[in-house]
């Protein structure tokens, strides 16, 4: 990860290591107020995006720990694991498959234990710390045990994804909500897991955030919900697995991926969406966005259908994975049959199916260093080009200097915009300190009360994109800041 | 609990137990759409609230695991525990004040291990599950131990409360945030106990969520940041210690506090605002609140004020703790600073200091509880009346019937207002049930498209609390709208 914006999101109050003053442990991040915003808002901005694609799609919040029971029927006690070797000289474990890929440039992810042994006598692999030899490699489960109860009989795990939380709930949610399909569970909340060797800061931690929806649908009908002529003419950015030998994404109409990629027509559907809202909201350049297909060998067993969603991210060389569409069928509703022994066939206008589940799974935490990789335009000046719903404050309202006749109106702008925007106000220092403050966290419009608009009713409005200053009338600013938050009215089209 | 409000709680998607379908564990909740959305409403409005007391309070987020070195320094991991009993014959574990408690109705929370033993003994308590007899009591540690890393050298706990994370960042923020005191941080998020015997449903859960401000403060200067005056003909509902034998609490004024009862303005300035946030926004009834004072004995050591925060609940059987205000003075960055050996004195205007701390701890699940609890208005209709800032959906839209005629319009309201509020679309059904459905859940107000309207462009607004309905045009809809989701327009004062 560069050092740079490492070094930038904590002195500017975005994310830095947890427990620092102990030192800290690998793996851990926390939020200071500017991340804590923007992560919030990032949040907000994918509920409301992708829980608008239906009625019938909501949030739901589920625990961090969950049974034994639970795990070992999704198959995670038995195969959630990495492969580990360990030195017979100094005892450090690392990553096997990483060690494997960094020795040799090539992927390593899928080899059983047999072929990271031959491969590590192969290569002559030895302990990066103290040369030692490698023991053979294992498997090492990723997640964490809990023991819940006095006596710990109620073996428990923190859970490595909030996918189950949306499975163990939706018969309940079934139910309640009528029995209709599709049905969509959100969750948005901690995910843990016993990374071997965490590295590149917020890219792999042990404990981190995911927002996931899981659709649960029909796939003999749910195309029927969705209006699919929205895709007429749309492209999607693309690497296929047939492509790989190319470095570049191809732009493909969404038609060609279903019938030549036969893809199925509801999944394509989501990827446009997805593309949408990473496009049009988060406002990722299109030449840094792409659907990555992965391969059979590559994706979960029962993932019929898997692209992950990538950026590229200077930060941290290249594209890297950000989110993921899986189809996984009916895969996991079964599994949780099997072990609850609790039915989960539903019955639909005469037909009994175990629906099938369509997963959007997005880390919060690589979503919002993404933001601060992408849209920290200029990094000798420092400044941080948010959209205006994503940024920790949408407005900073100042008044030119600290002086009793200016505050009064600095402050009654900033209670009347307040209630309806993240609004920062800050009358100490320079002004042009207090400009380039709000430059490096993001803030795109300050408004300045200064003695010239005493007198006129003006404030001055200064886009931080351009750092163009515009005079605007105080009452018309509730109508303006209404629209330059919504991004309906740009700045550069005010008189 | 009263199981009616449990069970309708399921019934219409608010909160049940964990993992349901593999038997769940004790003190484990998920919350369904209608719980999530009334939850995250509760937050905002928290947030909103208190974060808007000062400029420099922040919302933060910090890891739910934290390093044992942290733990050990703040004294959770030699002392955060509960007295354990254990059945000699059938293995047993109880929580042995509670036991007491239960056996002799007087409080038993602050025996020591000795006194529990006598008392054991003293009134012959035997196993409630098999008769046999206690071996000695012990102390149990509450704490969930997580062991980081592929040796567990690493040794960590699930954090036993939020308050830990923003001690913990409490330097880095005082330097982001240009040196400045109070400064606030806050934190939603996971709590873990795992306590002995979970009882009374959400009120004693094992993972639970706080809404935690930290305010770090100089005690000799942090009153002039306040508007003390607020204060003024203002009463706090109370029950000192010296009223313990009387019922009734008592209406105080706030200057009788502060003289007579030697409270600190900060703090009784600080009860004014944790009760206008309940009286005048969450909406408990006055008679219904109080703030009640721990003992020296009852309260943490380190506490030099303490009132917990109280609603009468009739699933609960009276008065409980929903919040505390607690004013912690410099126990807290002491600790850490000799724990982690980082400095934690601060400079200000000359003088050094280390900061005290007045904390603000909420419960989140204990206020949903609550929410359902007071505003069931009538247990036999099951009408719910919630506030619009906190109900799940401030609105709902229907055609008065599923026909072609009525749904475009229906759907233009729905787009109209989902923007900015919380809203339901719902078509199918008799009128009369879905009124019904959202009298259950709560939803203040009720838009229906019916005939009529479409020839002089009205609809029709339900308000729930009365079932009463005003004929409104579509055209002042957003304003109306506005009005009644603020709470700044009164359904009755409609024309």
């Amino acid at each position: 990860m560069s050092e740079d914006v490492q070094s930038l999101a904590k002195r500017r109050g975005f994310i830095w290591q947890s427990a620092e003053i102990y030192g800290s442990m690998a793996g851990f991040y926390d939020y200071g107020a500017m991340g804590a915003r923007l992560k919030r808002n990032w949040e907000n901005v994918w509920l409301k995006y992708f829980m608008g694609l239906n009625d019938n799609y909501h949030l739901i919040d589920s625990t961090n720990i969950l049974p034994e029971a639970a795990l070992k029927a999704s198959g995670h006690v038995d195969s959630f694991t990495d492969p580990l070797v360990e030195c017979t000289k100094c005892g450090h474990a690392f990553r096997a498959d990483q060690l494997i890929e960094e020795a040799t440039s090539t992927a390593a992810e899928e080899l059983s234990l047999e072929e990271i042994d031959a491969k590590v006598s192969e290569i002559g692999l030895a302990c990066p710390k103290c040369k030692g030899p490698f023991g053979k490699a294992m498997f090492f489960n990723m997640m964490f045990p809990i023991e819940v109860g006095t006596k710990g009989t109620d073996r428990a795990y923190l859970r490595p994804e909030t996918a189950q939380g949306a499975y163990l709930n939706f018969k309940r949610h079934f139910e309640i909500m009528r029995r209709k399909l599709p049905l969509g569970l959100a969750i948005i909340g901690k995910a843990y897991r016993n990374e071997i060797a965490p590295r590149q800061g917020v890219y792999r931690m042990r404990e981190f955030i995911q927002a996931e929806l899981q659709i649960f649908m029909d796939p003999e009908t749910f195309s029927d919900e969705l209006d699919l002529s929205e895709m007429d003419g749309k492209e999607i950015l693309v690497q296929l697995v047939d492509m790989r030998g190319k470095k570049d994404v191809q732009s493909m109409p969404c038609r060609y991926l279903i019938e030549q990629y036969k893809l199925p027509d509801f999944y394509v559907y989501h990827m446009l969406k997805v593309q949408e809202f990473y496009l049009d909201i988060i406002k990722i350049p299109k030449n840094k966005f792409r659907f990555y297909e992965k391969s059979e060998k590559e994706r979960a067993f029962y993932n019929r259908v898997h692209f992950d969603i990538e950026v590229d991210l200077s930060t941290l060389g290249g594209f890297r994975e950000l989110a993921g569409l899986h189809y996984r069928g009916d895969y996991d509703l079964t599994k949780h049959q099997i072990g609850s022994k609790e039915k989960m066939e539903v019955s639909l206008d005469g037909r009994k199916l175990i629906p099938h589940v369509l997963e959007l799974s997005f880390g919060v935490d690589r979503n919002v260093w993404a933001l601060l990789d992408i849209h920290l335009v200029d990094e000798r000046t420092g400044v941080l080009k948010l959209p205006p719903q994503l940024a920790p404050y949408t407005f900073a309202v100042f008044p030119l200097m600290k002086k009793d006749e200016l505050i009064p109106l600095a402050k009654e702008i900033h209670n009347l915009l307040k209630d309806d925007y993240d609004v920062c106000y800050d009358q100490s220092g320079s002004i042009g300190k207090r400009y380039a403050r709000m430059d490096e966290i993001g803030t795109p419009f300050c408004i300045t009360v200064d003695f010239d608009g005493l007198t006129d009713d003006t404030v001055t409005l200064r886009d931080t994109d351009t750092t163009e200053q515009k005079r605007v009338k105080v009452d018309e600013l509730e109508r303006i800041a209404r629209g330059l938050a919504s991004g309906k009215l740009k700045f550069k089209d005010l008189n």
